[in-house]
């Protein structure tokens, strides 16, 4: 059906993600146009701004506030993200931000009230859900295919490590694996995590362990069904970036992930090979335009989204419980009332 | 960089694959809107036209002369391709058209002197070109990666064959495996094919051999160089679309395809399988949007485009050349002066 | 070289596995010979003895104490292990003993210790260390193709779980990832277990959950230079026998176990597919021959085994710290002086 | 069952493939001996036939006529075959002979008269019929699953060309693509070749282009049910021995060969990776291994066996209908008639 005018979404935050996102409004989500770009540090905007005919704001309330803006996306820092949720909802638009969406439960359940109390969209950008395979491991689960699900796995390589310093302590956990733990709740519909045991260490970079800099970890959740999940993350895959996922269930399995950038095989005196892919923009690229695809669509039909606040909040509870799991050296509970009254 | 404004692309012909284009450009390029749509079945475009908020015409030539219409996408019938190209660089404007370009050669050199007096731009669909695996394989033959080419082999499968008594006779040759000559030359650049030898049959369809349908194909090319090239089709791959290539030389080889829809494996009881992909849209959709994207990017910079009309030319060449073979049961030349005279 | 004799085998217990054995050693073993099979179950030697041209014992120190036996290979239950092997320690003769080579680590150091004052051979049935696809990653890290040792997983799922009631309680952990234990133990030379963090079910077969059969684990291995391990077991794989890991280092990853039977792909109407290994001894078959090859070798060549006593009281220590890491529902220190005193 | 003797197998011809197989027969092959070896070249068969403690002769026939070899495997030079078939059937003994079997159908005829008078075994050397892989495929055909058999595909290509002078002109056909063909015929069963195109060149030595020497080929078959299967070959792969098969039906495909040498895949910065094996023992050990098992097992039995000598001249006389096609640079008919008048 042809829309009779494109939305204009406007963008906070400029970084790399913002910019990718950019890029991926203008070359690959119809039915939308990027119409402003706003970011915190004077002047930031501009450049973004520029390539894409879009106007600049030094000041993200201006953007949310300015009636060229339909609805907004959130690539700002992530410590920022629940008061711009807040803030976007306050203005009675729709909202898609990036993950994390608030650092604490508490945080993010006031960004959650603005929103409902607002009756509008919040979408968090849990791109995997998007991914053709991770669709199809998702469709074959809740078809049954696989039977009861009892072991799963998931894991997320970073390509590099560019700058430990600026690496908040518990990253690993709050911005890395929190999207693996929101797809294997995804994966596992129905059951609830009630346990998490998790372990993290400075391998990549042990001249920052002091600083708090955790870079390797990994971590078993356990279900109220039984099904035990492990999920591990690392900051430096020499081979690029990885994603993958397992469902084991009692009928079957299902693996999802192979991070071959084509299917071009090559052969030669030293063996077989493929290239793989560099960087989560060249490995996720389809799951990216389609999370915003699916933002626009919900926005255009007044509905939830695929991927809502309350998923991002259950992913943080979890998230939250490694950092826990991790000071006490013990596994620890992952309990919807102590999650609450963090 | 901001385009000042989209490029107006006016779509030819509202078949399967006018259809799959028009969606394409409507999600898929950026820079450009489908701005109008003709067939010359009375009635035919406004659907599709209605579809995209195009302006829809019943006689190509209005839209190729409207003002409204910057460059033309041609996917109509083959048998009209060569008239609309000369159509089209009649006025002036740029010209994307589905393959075949032409369906003998002399129409085919029409077109071309047609386009070169224009000084317009002239892309032939030969999507393969843009599929990354396709890609990947050729950079590596033209950095020597896989040293002198000996052997080659490239084939396509289509799913399915609705409507044999719609099929022309030679269809195997000038419409399927003109894909694959195409993909062939391109991935053995600086040598020239010197001789062919093809057998088809009815396989698939025996009822309508009588009337001359040839639903299977292999063809052997020689090129200039010794290299020897297989060329296989069949009009019906139970298990999906198969589009696969290879190249074999002196240092080591390279295979290209695989399927598969995802990255989804599932193990059961059964096995472990993956699912195929099912049509060519869904199989080459990324290949599909790469061409056009290239299109509006030649356009813009005023540039030859990545497949020309000679491309186009020479695939004809071997097709014709193989349609020959078949008749005289035995090898036969691809010669230059040959082609031009036929 | 040609061996003046072949060195005469004696197989002690006549289950599954050791029927396996046997049949290995008549059919893929150079150089040595079945020549008597004992069983401690009356006449239940007899068959197997037969089948073999073998003489059958009912006492197995009678087999120990033939003089027409050279070495013993261990099959019986588990709970026998260790005294056995002591018991052919005092005979003088090497020794090959099915894992785990003992359920304690008391026993383990009654059985460790008269071999050593025998001055015998002992070799414990770790089969994958013989598979091609282990060797090739244990190279690969001894070489330093794979940097430092990061993050590692290794998995065994079995495909039946024919007798619930018959399965000892911490089944999973001393018999089954055992085999998982003493793999990430090899793949990461120069390393010890410090820590274990274990949990597990009764998902397979939850009737059998108050009887203390546990069907299904993970555990979490931390090593003293950092790197964690991923060790999961279950036993029902509805696809079949999977035996799989996989070493992730500072410059770069290997895994292994691809599970297929053969080279066969097929691609029908229902997407792609190939066939499973659907048990340990279709999958591992070449290990097995391997690992007997191997034990016959060092015999001759008067040598210590690529697999020593040494390696399996570390992957026992592993084990056992594991059960009670589960009883403590928290981290286990693993460590020497402790195992030893258990 | 116990086998009451070891079949004693006496080996003619000690190159590359006879010590191929004298290993073979003794590590892998139970319930055989390598009693005798023997070669015609003066102190040959000696250093082998100490090797595995067998008899050495200098003359072939004396090692025919001894009473201490029950059955003879022949792996002399490929002119010699069918004179050493005629020559142990002469002696009544069950023979095993490398492919090709005989260079002309006159000779081949003669040494099937020769098999057929002493009614004893005739078993050619056609190992990709035992290839785990070649077997699923097999079955999947001759079970339907494919449905009706369309285009097929095979392959060979050897690592190296080591001593091009040496190599008799039409050896890629005779000798290499002659395994092609038998695996395409077994792979189509019921149906008959009816005509061939073939081309060749020399494009791995081209300096011996004018010696004969051809080391690329390419063929294509049509069976009289239509199916076109086409056959490659090449005498120089950079990545190692590859040998492959595709089977295409009205129902589905079957690809078999993947030349992966064992199941670890490494991923470095380089991309992902794995080894491939470099030679035909390496890639097709365990066929080596299964085709000498059937032998035996059909001498024991008394029975056929799965490769016959019938067998060996169907592929023959594809071969040399491939050499008449390259001189007469024409398809040419495989005829029963025209092959047995040669």
């Amino acid at each position: 059906m042809p829309l009779p005018t494109p939305l204009r979404l406007g963008l906070v935050g400029t970084g790399r993600i913002g910019t990718a996102h950019a890029r991926v409004i203008a070359e690959q989500v119809p039915g939308a146009v990027l119409a402003a770009v706003a970011d915190a540090r004077p002047g930031a905007a501009a450049p973004l701004a520029d390539a894409y005919d879009a106007v600049a704001f030094d000041v993200p309330q201006a953007l949310i506030d300015s009636p060229d803006v339909d609805a907004v996306v959130i690539t700002a820092s992530s410590t920022a993200h629940s008061d711009l949720i807040t803030a976007v909802a306050g203005a009675g638009k729709p909202v898609f931000c990036e993950k994390p969406a608030s650092m604490t439960l508490a945080e993010m359940d006031r960004a959650l009230a603005a929103v409902e109390a607002a009756g509008t969209t919040l979408q968090v950008g849990f791109n995997r859900r998007f991914d053709a395979g991770f669709v199809a491991a998702h469709a074959a689960v809740v078809a049954g295919d696989l039977g009861q699900v009892q072991l799963m796995r998931s894991l997320t390589r970073d390509p590099g490590l560019a700058n430990p310093a600026a690496v908040p302590p518990w990253t690993v956990f709050t911005q890395t694996l929190i999207h693996d733990f929101d797809a294997l709740l995804w994966l596992n519909p129905g059951a609830s995590p009630v346990e998490v045991y998790a372990t993290a260490d400075a391998l990549v970079a042990p001249d920052f362990k002091d600083a708090g800099l955790l870079d390797t970890a990994v971590v078993v959740i356990t279900f109220d069904d039984g099904a035990r999940a492990v999920a591990e993350a690392s900051f430096s895959a020499a081979y690029g970036y990885d994603v993958r996922a397992e469902v084991f269930g009692s009928a079957g399995m299902v693996t999802v992930g192979d991070g071959a950038r084509s299917s071009a095989r090559f052969s030669t005196s030293r063996g077989a090979h493929h290239d793989t892919a560099r960087g989560d923009v060249e490995l996720m690229g389809e799951a990216y335009a389609g999370e915003l695809r699916e933002f626009v669509a919900a926005v255009r039909e007044d509905r939830e989204p695929a991927v809502t606040g309350r998923d991002a909040r259950r992913a943080l509870a979890v998230a939250l419980a490694c950092v826990e799991s991790v000071q006490a050296h013990a596994p620890v509970a992952v309990t919807e009332a102590r999650a609450v009254t963090r």
